[in-house]
Parts: structure tokens; C-alpha cells; sequence
């Protein structure tokens, strides 16, 4: 076949253009002859080949939507009550309203909602022509994913006598695992379906709940602001996803793979709003009181260092000395992973703010050096970067969080030790449980695990996320290949066109944004006939 | 009088201006005589032969407001005071500052403000020339909506000791005020100057304040989230409205009615954040502790259900099978409506699902149906289709809140039972209450009414509201066709520049809009002769 | 050396780049010839000459962001610690986590941090070709401008035992010192480099926490809603700035200081962000309970009143009778100002509304009149007039307050009085003091001044703070003249690329906004010849 496109390309085309097919396609072939994988190559190859199928959402979305919504239904049904504190058969003369768990978690659960619908959608939107994409998908993927996470999480977590019980607590739970489905999402943001976003949320919600419930019921590890269990394991479920997705001529670039100055300043928005409220996001699920107050402090601190650092290394290495927006709009925010692992620990603010420079130049770097060479060696296209954003920072976590679990001890802590490290608290039985619980009464028996068992613990944590992640990410990328799933073709990809009834002046904005990359594949087989 | 403007179109204008006048008046005669409704008719048309009418709002717009604003002023200074909870004179050193009402109220007043100004003003921001009216508008109409409505709701629900009693409390409560008008401000979008919109707002106001007070003294129905007396009302208030100012000529379409792919985008982060900020509205007025927490479940729930629907039927019913942005701003948001009578009760979350569903399935065949029906052959011209997603939603809300009621029973609310349904306690003096407050101490005596006869009190709020919303709407319609209100003839609704003063792009973007309505016609009847 | 640079000009140079340099290098000595302030004018000149220097930020920013973080990050390690709501090991078991500082001060600081970051971002990108830069520059200042203030606040007030004690409440009053920068920012927006910027956060910051802390220590006045130490010291701290930095060519108009429709939309966003959250920034340090109430309920009244008589008198100054849009992004604001220094006091709704529209008047006729006749004849360019919204304002609410003070009475307040007007409890040993105290348990002793001589301590604290603002602001702007500091020459002025990278659609929206000020300049001058 290549041999029969490329004699076309030589004996129809006018010169310059042929000569730049010529080249592509000569480009593939070595490609190919060089690769000693031979048919595993050919299948990774497959997209390419798929370009002419259907991408008309009219039967597929709605078969699937309307299914999964009689499924979600169905068991939310059979499945699902009222947490106590939303239940008015519980509440009794003695229930203090005000002392009800939704004035607890309200005020967190609504800034997160603004992060997940908004900060998200408009970070996402940063494509000149894919504003609508990344906006409408992100709500779409959102949505899903939330109600989906409610049960499986349900089932996992919060399941007692046949039913699952339902209250605000659950959906911050929810919302931090859409979070997961959210951040792996940027990896492939531009070049999948509304349908393969959905088949994706459906297949990392379990896993991603599965993972979350086995580390923290067995392993039982420190992670309040989800370093580890949230952008670990989005960040390698997102690569796993994009390797299996891997589009070869992506990787000359596209010419729709471009900001607008509107498209720059949405996304900018999106950022500030993830930005402002990330001290909730860190914060939600620790312990109340002092806890949260220190989750609050650091994220703050870790996020405003590595602000002005994003803004010192985008300067330093753009070579015209220059503010490069995608910095601004992504480096900015490594702080607030980097304190993750640790953020309600007695770690010092200095240390935040160390964490918070030191994540975001990983940040950086990641995205000067790691991101192109991931894309031309190892087939790994991360569209947003997010290796660099909740990969690198989210290692560079861990990393602080262990140092931190090997400092803690009760001159720093007091007897809130055996709250934050519950697991460090003697086990039932053990004399030393008594001799604790007379100095500090209501001490919980833990597992008497020490600070450096605890580390191994974190570590196991750590490798066991990242594995999980990348292998259901890679199964999930393949399944999201199979036909039928209107997986755009390279040439649509990053445009609002191909899924949205675009407004009359979209035209001459898309025709500004000249020519793409694969206009020039199909032109080759134009030439075919 | 046409005859004399004929006549001067005919002799001294020059040709082309000429032919365009003399056509438009010998469609609109045609129109006339074709008609049967003689009289009635030729009023319901006079807007479209005022066009010449001045609409500089120089002197008209700061007579109005400085009026109004006199008179509020005046209004305050007379009978305006502060809360028991801000009054400074009636704190002692009891008082605890923490348990002060704005610590209860203030989170959820914010999240409405949100809604109020940023999410309906960017919502309603989504025609292409009609950025800044939108959003103005929007600005300066809840303004006053919220100003005015603190005073009419005063004096009818805060009014103690010849004084308005001020606290945050009354501010949610006028802005619920406002958001009846600006749900009503939807249908006539476009169409309409800021000195209608205020004379709107005056009149809309009382009428509403009335209602609502007259129904939950008198008929004392369950409606937390506002189904009926906030959607209802606006939606067929608004629909009065846009009634009595029927424009013949937008119905064959308006070159200006259109939008562009930035003004789709702010219009989809109106919706994005009344979706996040929903469940804070529907659950503000409901009692504290379980009902709040249930009316936050079950409006999230319902959210997320008429998402998914939305975006499975908007690919369905596009013959593309490409996605409408105007269902992802619109149909989206149908859940929390539908989900707005029985917010506060025991439903179960899996009702909540389903009323989502079935509630953004009316709205979708809404606009894809109905609302092209009402304005062909109904002269209702509803701009944004409120009747869709605050009407029919409302009435399926108003009857799953009557089934609800019907099946409320100690079994499944205990003796909460008796605070979410009031008026189901016995009265003073009925041996059951005795009996009862034996069991829950503290019980309130009510009005001893069955489930049944408060279904028919429900019913009777639905008509009732119904029915004075709309006279109400056709009159205050009638009443912003009088001259001197400013009102923008056909060509210039739609577009900026007719109340602002327009940035230099602007020029630029409406040159590539095109041509507008009453041009279009013309040419049609150009090409008749 | 202005001689060398003409005769390279003459010799070497194309020509009609040579003649642009030559005619231009002719007006600045034919300036400071007609000028009769000798050297005094050539050095307020002087920027106009460095026109060529570069404004590379490669080394520069770097260079300062990295000294800055350097020397905090060590300040950090030696001097911060935790607040005790914040320290793990002051908590026990009869710590009430609820009863945590967190918990009272985190909303109104989430609410503050939108303002800042998205508030004040957007509503300064308001520049068709300056959207990265007001926004970008924006999140830059402002997150180096509080972790600035964290320290030097801290070391002024929360400083014991040899560390700051550091909670949420520091950040909350770094993010007032924030604003205060922010607000000044808005005197020379466009025309500033971010290294020029950060100098001037690192040096304002300094000024303003001394005199806050001299004001609140020393004179202890009463000033909930900051009109007199935020407005008033930031407003002439920016004045004092910008006439340092005065441009005379920027006075002929400069082509890229026009807005677009989308521009103008963003900032509309960014004013209706700061109006809704704005009863937070004015309520976030007054008393807990009633008085924070109070606060609320007279910032939301103050702004719905500027609101609407700002689209009045903007209505009514408008040539065509059209709205213009920059009163409604500004103007609208002033009623915010207007009530703070009064704003926890008793002054009654109905006054709160006239403070709204008194504040709003003055505000938009010094926007009318005001600033264009200190651009002309005082050197002062205020570019987004920061003197009317914040300098006439705050002058009007220093003088409401101070009024509110004379009438303050036990009559109205009660006991309370003794708390909002805490210097106005006798002196310990005073006998009125336990007179008092019988009446009043927990009363502490205050300062024993009378109404009259609280009155003359605000008056010295307007004045103080203002002459001590724009001495130190001039100061500031002298040293932002230094070389090296990559100010921008006065055609790069309102312009993105020159700091920033920009998007490929940046070119045709800056041909669109036509040539720019030296371009004109330079036409000017062909013409004389």
C-alpha cells in the first residue's frame, strides 16, 4: 500500500507538495523497517488507519450515555440511602442542626466543584479551536464520572447493611476521583471522543477506587493532599492511556495545536480558579482543627513559591527572554502537588515553601526536556504535560512525605502523633496503649507501626500506585481503539468542528489556523485514485 | 397615519431608502388586512412602526433610576432597620458572636450572589453582538431587582414594630426576587432596553412579592428549591411579557441572532457556574441540619442526571449527530429545577436521578418542539426558552413534589415529619397534638391538614401562581410598549451598539455578522416586484 | 551621549528609520528647551531616552524573583511558625476542632483570594492588546506582594517569643497589603515592566505595613473597611508612583490604549467578581457577630446603590446617551469604598445607600473631569483612575466615618459601643472603668477618649497616611527609573509582545488596533517639516 500512495504522490502532485509526502511517508517507512516489533508496531500504527470511520455522536453517545444512566439508576435504586445526617427518620430533639456534618464539608465541596467544573474546563481550554472541547468534554466527563465514582466508591468505602450511604462527604470523595479521571483526560486531551472519554471514566473510576481502597485500608498511608493516590495515579493512568493512543504523525505537529489570545487568557482563568482554591482541594479530607489549618497554610505557601519560581524559570529559559503562557498557566501550579504527601504534617512553612520551588523546577524542566523526548522516543504524547504537572511533583511529594513521617515524634507533634500517624499508635493489647491512654485519654489503638516500617509502607504505596495505574491505563487506551468508538483521525484532532455545531464565525477563525497535518495524508490518497 | 409616512417615503427620500420603507409598510398593511384580529392586532404590531423612536438613554435612563433611587432612599430612611442579629443595641454578654444568623446564612448568600451576577450574566451573554447587553443588563436589572425587592418582601414578610428588619437573611430572600426577574428577562432578551428592563423589574417585583406571600401565609405549600413560586412565576410572567411584545419580524429570523464561538464560551461558564453554585440555591431557605443536607444531595444528583440526558439528546436530535452548544448552556441545568419542589424531603436519591432525567427530557423536546410552535403560531417569542427550562421542568417538579407529599409518612421522616410538613401537626387544641408532643417534645402545633388536602393546596398554588404570573406579565408587556421606554426597533435588537459605546473591533465583527432582519426582508421583497 | 546616539542615527541608519529616531530625539530637546524646570525636567524625561534599552527579562527577572525567594525562604526557616490553631502540639483533648480559628476566618479568605487573583486580574485586562499582561502581571505582584507581607506584618504584628506566629488570619491581612499594591498597580498598568513591579510591591509593602501598624498602634482608629490605610494609601502611594514615572508622550493619546469587545467583557467579569465578594473584603477583620453583619449588609447596599446611580450618570454624560463601559466596570465599585471606614458602625441602611450614590457621583465625575486635568497639567497619569475610585471615595467614607463617630452613642449601641469604639472605655483605674464594668462584666479597659478627640485621630490618620503614600510613592517611582529594571519604551507601552510570547493570532488583532504613539508622534513631525 505505501508503495502505491507513494508512486502517486510522485507522478500526480505538483513538486513541493509531493516532495513533502514523499518525505513523510519515507519518514514512516524507516520507521517501520527500524522497528524490530513488526506487528505489535503495526497495531499501535492502527489509528492512523482508521481515519475514514464514522465520528457522527447521533447513536453511539446516546446509546451509551442512556445506558449507563439505566445502570446508575438502577443500582443508585436498589443500593443507595441517606447518609445519618441527611436522614430526617435519625434526627431526633437532641440533633443539633447546626452541628450537622453538611456545614463541615459544604463549604469545601463547593470550592472543589468550582475547580472541577470550572478551573478545569477553562485550564482545558487553552486550543484555539478546541475552546468548545475542552470546556463541554471536561463537563461531560465531569458529570460521569462523579456518579460513577459515587457507587463504586460507595460500594468500597461507604457500604454498611446492604446500602450504600449517601451524604456530602461522598461527593468530595467523588469529586477528587473525577479529579483522577480529569488530570488523565489533559494526556489525551484533543484526540478522543466524547464516547472514548466516557469508556475511560468508566473503566479508571473502579480502578482508581479499587487502588484508593486497598492502599488505605492495608497500607494504610499518609496522603492527605492525594500526591500519591490522586496525581500518581492519574498521571501514569493518563500515560498509559496516550501510549496506547499513540498517533505517529501527531508528533511533526498540527496545525490546529495552537492558542489563541483569547484561548490563552480562558485557560489563564482556569488556572487562577484551581489556583485560589487548591488550598481546599489539599485540605478537605485531613482531620478538622489544626490539621486542616496547617493543609491550608501549606498549600498556600507551596503554591506561591512555586508562582514566582514558574515565573523566573519561564523567563530564563525562553530564548528571547519572554513569559511563555503555558508556563504561567501550568508550572505555576506544581506547588500544590509537591506539598501533597505532606501538607498537614508539622513540616514548617520554610519546607512548604522549599517544596513549592523545588517541584516547580522539576515542573519546568519536565516541560523543556522530558515532555518532547517522551513524544519522539518513547511514544508517549502528553498533551498538557501532565508528567510534568502531577508526576514529577507528585514523586517529589512522596518523597517529602516520607522524610517528614521519618522526622515526626511527639516534641513536634504532642499527642496529636497518634492522630495524624494513627497507625503509629500501640495496637490493642499492647501495655503501651494503656500508659499512652492515661496521658492522653480517647487515644485511638493503632498498629504500632514505626516511623521507618511506615516509610517502606509509603514506598510500597507509591510503586504499587504508579503500576496499577500505568497497566490499567495501557488496557484502558486499548480498549478505547476498538471501532465504533468515533475516534477523531489525526486530521480533526484539536477541532471543535468535528463534535459541535460550531458558530458562523468559527470558519475564518479555523481558517486562520491554516493548513493542518494530516490534510496533507489525505491529499496522498486523493492522488491514489 | 401610515398613509402620510408613505407618502413622505414615496416623494422625498432617496430611492433605495425609499423602496426599503415602502415595502416594510406594505408587508406590515398586508399583514394587517390579512389579519382578522383587526384592532387588537394593529396594537400588538405598533412596536414594529416606532422604530424611528429615539433610544438615547440620556435623559430617560437617569430620570427613571434617580428617581427610583429616591424613592428607595426615602423608603429606607423611614422603615429600615437592622436585624436582631445586627443590631449592636440588643447584644449583651450572652450573646455568642458565633451563633450570630450570618454565619448560617452569609455561605450560602455569596454562592447565590455568584449565581445572580456572574452566572446569569454570562449566560445571558451568548448572543454575538449582545455581550455587554447581556451581562449590563443583567447587572443593572438584578441591582435594582434585589433594592426593590428588600423593600416590597419587607414589608410584607420583615415588617415588625413599623419597621423593615434587616438582615442577610432578607437579601437572600430578594435575591430569589431577583432571579424571578432575570428568569422572565430571558424571553426578552435582545429586545428590550435597560429602561424596560427596569420598569419590568418594578412592576414584576410587587407581583411576585405578593404572590409569594400570599402562599406561604395562606396556602403554606412545600416548595423549597422554588419550583412554583420562583420558576413558574418567572417563566409564565416572562412569557406574558414577551406576548404583549410580539415582533412579527423576528420570526423570520434576525441576522444578529446568532453567536460566536467566544460568546458560546462565556455563555457556557454562566452555566458552569450556576450548575456548581445550584445546590446552594435550592437548599438556602430550607430548614438547617438534615433538609439542608438532603436539598444539597438531591440537586447535585439531579444536575447530574439532566447533564448526561442533555448530551445524549442533544447528539440525538442533531441531524449531524454533532453536539448543540445551546443544550450543553441550557438543558443541562433542567435537573435542579425539576428537582426544586421536593428538594428538602425523603425522595431518595435514585427519585433525584430520575426527575433529572425525565425533567431534561421535557426540556430538550421543549426547545426542539414547542418553543418553534409558540413563537409561529402562539406570538410567544421566547428568547431564551424559559419555557423550557423553567416551565415544563417546573410543572413535572410541582407534581413529583405533590406525590411526595402523598407519600410522606412518620415511617420514613419520623417526627420530622411534622417540621418539613408543618401544617400536617395537629392544631392548638386537638387532643392528638397533646399526644404527640408527649412523644416529641417541642413539637409546634400546625394546621392538621391531610396529605391529600395539602396536595390540593399544592395544586392550587400551581394555578394560582400560574395564572396571576401570566395576566401579571401581559400587562407589565403592555405597559413597556408605551413610547418614551426606549424600546430598540426590530433591526437593532440584538446588538450593542445601540445602548453602548462600542469598542473599534466591534465594527469588524458586526461586518461579519452580516446583514440584519429587516434588511433580509427587504431584499425578499426586492426580488417579489 | 544623546549626541552620539543622533550622529549613529544620521550616518548609519536607513533612512526613514533615521529620521523617525532624529525627529524624535529633536522633540525631547526641543522639550527640555521650552521647558523651563531645567535638570529637574530632564530627569523626569529621562525614560523617554532609555527608549532602547532592552527589556529582555532573561537575566533580570530571574535574577530578582530568585534573590526574593531566597531571602524569604530564609526568613521563613528562622522566623515563621504556626499560629497555635495551626501548631499540633497545643492541641489536647479539650480542643474543639470546630472551635478553630480555620473555621471563621477561611471563608471570607477564600472569598478575598478570588478578588485578588480574579477580580483584580481580570478587571485590569481590560487593553485589547494588554489582556496577558493585566492579568499575568497581576498573579505575578500579587502572590509576591503577600508572601512580602506575610513577613513584614509579621514581624510588625504577630511577632512573639522570636517568630511570627503565622494562621490564616495573617494571610487574610497579607492579602489587604496585596491589594493595596494591586490597587496602585492600577495608576501605571501598561506602562510597567514585572521587574519594575516587584520592585515596587517590595518596597510599597514595606511602607504600608509600617504605617497600618503606626495608625492602628498609635492613633487606633476605627477603619473596618480599609477606606483610609487600603484606598487612601494605595491610591496616593500609585499617584506618587506614576508621576514619578510620567510619560509625556502618553498624554497625545497612544493607539493601543483601546479596548475590545472581548477585553471589555473580561473586565466587566473581573468588576462583577469584586462587587460580589466584595462585602467579604469589607467585613473579613471587624468584630465577629453584629458587627460583621453590620458590614455586609452596608457593603451590599453601598455597592447596589453606586451600581445603579453609576449607569445613571453614565447614561447621562455620554454625548449619544449611550453606556459606556468603563463606568460600568469602575464606577459601579465606588459604593464598596465608600462605606468601609464606617462600615461595622450603626449608621443605619438608609445612610449606606446615600454613602453609595454620594461615592459613586464624585467617582464618576472625577473619572469625567478630574483625570483628565491631572494627566495635563499635574503629570499625573492614573491609568485605570485609581484616584476617583479609591482617592475621592475614600476621602468621602474617611469623612462618613468620622461623622459616624460624632454620633455614636450608647443609645444606639449599647453596651457595644466600648467594643467597635474600644478607645472610648476609660483607662484602667479610671472609676467610670468599674462603674462600667458593674454594668458590662468583661468590659476592658480602653483609651478614655471622647467622640470629639476620636475624631481629630482620623483626621491625622487621613492625612498622615496620604502625605506618608505619596511620598513614599514618588520615592518608589524614582527608583523604578533605574536602569535595568526593563521599562518599557512608550511604544511598547499596552503591549503584550513584548514581554510575552505570543499566540500566532496576536498579529492581525494588533494590525487591526492600527499604529501606535511614536508612530503618530513621528507623522506629527514629518508633517511640520
Amino acid at each position: 500500500m505505501d508503495k502505491v500512495q507513494e508512486k502517486g504522490a510522485e507522478y500526480f502532485w505538483p513538486q513541493p507538495m509531493m516532495s513533502n509526502v514523499a518525505i513523510t511517508l519515507k519518514r514512516i517507512r524507516e520507521d517501520l523497517k527500524t522497528e524490530t516489533e513488526g506487528a505489535f508496531v503495526s497495531f499501535f500504527l492502527e489509528p492512523a488507519k482508521m481515519k475514514r470511520s464514522s465520528t457522527s455522536l447521533r447513536v453511539r453517545l446516546p446509546a451509551l450515555v442512556l445506558l449507563l444512566e439505566v445502570i446508575i439508576v438502577t443500582l443508585y435504586t436498589f443500593f443507595v440511602t441517606y447518609d445519618d445526617d441527611a436522614n430526617a427518620k435519625l434526627q431526633n430533639n437532641l440533633t443539633k442542626p447546626m452541628e450537622n456534618s453538611l456545614y463541615r464539608d459544604y463549604p469545601f465541596f463547593t470550592d472543589i466543584q468550582v475547580m472541577i467544573f470550572i478551573g478545569f474546563g477553562c485550564l482545558l481550554a487553552f486550543f484555539r479551536l478546541y475552546g468548545f472541547g475542552g470546556m463541554v468534554f471536561n463537563f461531560l466527563t465531569a458529570t460521569f464520572a462523579i456518579q460513577w465514582a459515587i457507587l463504586v466508591q460507595g460500594f468500597l468505602q461507604f457500604y454498611k447493611e446492604g446500602k450504600i450511604h449517601l451524604g456530602v462527604i461522598n461527593l468530595i470523595n467523588a469529586e477528587f476521583a473525577c479529579a483522577v479521571v480529569l488530570i488523565s483526560f489533559g494526556a489525551v486531551l484533543g484526540k478522543t471522543s466524547p464516547v472514548q472519554l466516557l469508556v475511560m471514566a468508566l473503566l479508571e473510576v473502579p480502578v482508581f477506587a479499587i487502588t484508593e481502597w486497598a492502599v488505605l485500608t492495608y497500607l494504610k498511608i499518609n496522603d492527605a493532599g492525594g500526591s500519591i493516590l490522586i496525581h500518581l495515579f492519574a498521571c501514569y493512568f493518563g500515560l498509559g492511556v496516550t501510549f496506547a493512543l499513540y498517533r505517529p504523525c501527531l508528533n511533526q505537529g498540527h496545525a490546529k495545536e495552537v492558542t489563541s489570545y483569547q484561548s490563552d487568557i480562558l485557560s489563564l482563568m482556569g488556572t487562577l480558579f484551581l489556583w485560589v482554591f487548591w488550598p481546599s482541594f489539599n485540605s478537605a479530607l485531613t482531620l478538622k482543627g489544626d490539621d486542616q489549618h496547617r493543609a491550608v497554610l501549606h498549600t498556600f505557601i507551596g503554591l506561591s513559591a512555586s508562582t514566582l519560581t514558574a515565573f523566573a524559570l519561564s523567563a530564563m529559559l525562553n530564548k528571547n527572554g519572554k513569559l511563555t503562557m503555558a508556563d504561567v498557566q501550568n508550572v505555576t501550579l506544581a506547588g500544590g502537588v509537591t506539598v501533597g504527601a505532606s501538607v498537614d504534617m508539622m513540616i514548617s512553612p520554610a519546607a512548604a515553601y522549599m517544596l513549592g520551588m523545588i517541584g516547580c523546577t522539576a515542573c519546568m524542566l519536565g516541560y523543556k526536556y522530558l515532555s518532547p523526548f517522551m513524544s519522539q522516543h518513547l511514544r508517549i504524547q502528553d498533551q498538557c504535560g501532565i508528567h510534568n504537572l502531577h508526576g514529577l511533583t507528585g514523586l517529589i511529594s512522596s518523597a517529602a512525605g516520607i522524610v517528614a513521617i521519618l522526622l515526626a515524634s511527639e516534641a513536634t507533634y504532642g499527642p496529636s502523633l497518634y492522630e495524624i500517624f494513627c497507625y503509629r499508635a500501640p495496637q490493642e493489647g499492647d501495655p503501651r496503649l494503656e500508659e499512652l491512654q492515661r496521658l492522653i485519654p480517647g487515644l485511638q489503638p493503632g498498629l504500632g507501626r514505626s516511623a521507618r516500617e511506615q516509610a517502606l509502607y509509603q514506598v510500597t504505596a507509591v510503586f504499587g500506585t504508579i503500576a496499577v495505574a500505568a497497566v490499567g491505563g495501557v488496557l484502558t487506551g486499548l480498549v478505547l481503539r476498538l471501532p465504533y468508538l468515533a475516534s477523531p483521525d489525526d486530521e480533526s484532532c484539536f477541532d471543535d468542528e468535528l463534535f459541535f455545531d460550531v458558530p458562523p464565525d468559527y470558519d475564518c477563525m479555523a481558517g486562520q489556523a491554516g493548513s493542518s497535518c494530516v490534510n496533507t495524508e489525505t491529499k496522498l490518497g486523493d492522488s491514489k485514485d
